[in-house]
């Protein structure tokens, strides 16, 4: 997607603080971040939200998250715990409109999540 | 595991609002909703968290978010958004030991995501 900032920020267009790269998946830091630790863990394909996401790329959508739970073991917040966010569309407050995992960490996240 | 809240909901001793079930994940309604519509979507096995889950258990994670995703459109929310949130640990707020996407919809969520 030519106009996707997310896109851009795979194909090397915009530059960004990545913490992770492997084939299908990168991650990098929010540049709004809203906790000490505010990760972004993206698929490298183009997918404009999880709704979008046909059941043949399930296992994607899993990589994310699981990509997103490994990255708090190594940055070492895995023990006293993070909160993974994923928004869709209008109420979910999506503001890019390629699929992302949030990981935010390093404080208390409290309840409801927003 | 004998004393899992969450794995008792799955073989039925305890009872719950099921809206989703399937081979390998089943859904319901929180008993304490954070939104009008707010759904637990949970594997059938036990995972303790997502810090928890193996890369061959990948894929259903990415079933849970997947379910998630089906169900904000079966009961009409898909277009107006919502959000899912995985919490992991005491920083995330995880209540329940059981691995467990939450599904808000129905009113803007807000941000940050608590």
């Amino acid at each position: 997607m030519a106009e996707c900032l997310f896109c851009k920020i795979v194909n090397g267009e915009l530059s960004s603080d990545i913490v992770y790269d492997d084939e299908t998946v990168i991650a990098f830091k929010d540049i709004n971040p809203q906790a000490p630790h505010h990760i972004l863990i993206i698929p490298k394909k183009h997918i404009a939200s999880v709704s979008e996401v046909s059941a043949e790329d399930e296992p994607l959508l899993g990589h994310l998250c699981g990509v997103a739970a490994r990255l708090a073991e190594k940055i070492g917040v895995a023990e006293a715990g993070y909160r993974l966010v994923v928004n869709s569309g209008p109420h979910g407050g999506q503001a890019v409109a390629h699929l992302h995992v949030h990981l935010l960490a390093g404080r208390q996240l409290t309840w409801p999540p927003g």
